[in-house]
């Protein structure tokens, strides 16, 4: 089984990450990194440079996919070579998957049309007008499209994935080999929840956020 | 403020990325990745390359150091180039922090004798071997000494020590824009609560999980 996931400048390193801990420890599961080109890629804070072993040309025909986000999400939503590239491996996966405003870049090439879908809480709107049916849910299945919400949300989709793919004892092993037994510290990782201000704040900032400029 | 996170030879990625990605959200602070040699260092899996921008001698005077568990830990266990810099660079930190079997590396480089730490749950009784007085807690704070549970913690310890460091609302902000709103599919994260023979059968191969032989 191939798990590729899709790498492009200025993603966010842990949207990637996290599902790539929870899937490389698969059983029968090869995860590749791969970009438009193979070679080094910079995530969203020019401080973190993940290899991408593959180009996209090299890796046809992975059975999941994984789209990270980022602010380099906005540079990925027109034609181009990662949206001809997701187009057709779509068309052979078993599961095509997302994390945060991946799912952008999934609905911009038209994948999500009419469906459920998450992305980061900022995003929601966007991801509306882009076709998808919004839900505001940390991971959300419609048929084999699976998106998670923000960032840290990759790591619970995948082992909810983990659990459909490799089975429910497979998943609970993963997550007691990572020790994900979280425990934050605080209780403002969602913003229904959140201190208002906070919450205010990142809205009046999210086009900034987003897409970092 | 300088934060510098270690790499070597079969890390595990998440141990590194997880406080990498609550670190570079913290305004003034410069997050680098350093290794023995700058260049190119492969994660646990060998599927996962980051690049380590700075060799350790480019970097000698950290704010905050992170050392990230994961097999590769056991070749860090004696005198070398990392035990060395180690023990030169906490002279200087505010904060010497680890994640999972990182704390081996720091309680085998004689950093931890008598201070109450952390690390994966398979790894305590190897943590108390080392000096240390090892405790089942996700984050351990002893004086600048911050230790985090396995793989996953390094999250939750990042963003406490990030409210020490910059202040509640800041780690709070980083935790809404990271949507740290965690809700694993299964409650098996922990050696308490996980399906016992689940946790009998990893003690059982304890060996090979913490040192991959």
């Amino acid at each position: 089984m191939q798990i590729v996931i899709v790498l492009y400048d200025r993603f966010t390193a842990l949207d990637a990450v996290g599902p790539y801990q929870v899937f490389s420890s698969m059983r029968g599961a090869t995860v590749v990194f791969a970009a438009e080109q193979a070679g080094r890629v910079s995530d969203d804070e020019r401080n973190l440079h993940l290899s991408a072993e593959a180009a996209l040309a090299d890796v046809p025909d992975p059975d999941i996919l994984v789209v990270p986000g980022g602010p380099g999400q906005h540079d990925q939503m027109d034609d181009g070579p990662l949206r001809d590239w997701l187009r057709a491996a779509d068309q052979g996966t078993t599961w095509t998957t997302s994390v945060c405003t991946g799912s952008l870049i999934l609905a911009g090439a038209g994948l999500l049309n009419g469906r459920r879908a998450t992305s980061h809480w900022l995003a929601l709107g966007e991801l509306g007008r882009h076709g998808a049916v919004p839900v505001s849910e940390r991971a959300v299945f419609d048929g084999k499209y699976v998106t998670a919400a923000g960032v840290s949300a990759g790591i619970d989709m995948a082992l909810a994935l983990a659990g459909r793919v490799a089975g429910d004892e497979t998943a609970q092993a993963i997550q007691l080999g990572i020790e994900y037994d979280p425990q934050p510290p605080y209780d403002a990782g969602s913003p229904d929840r959140a201190p208002a201000g906070l919450v205010a704040a990142m809205r009046a900032r999210s086009r900034f956020i987003l897409t970092g400029s």
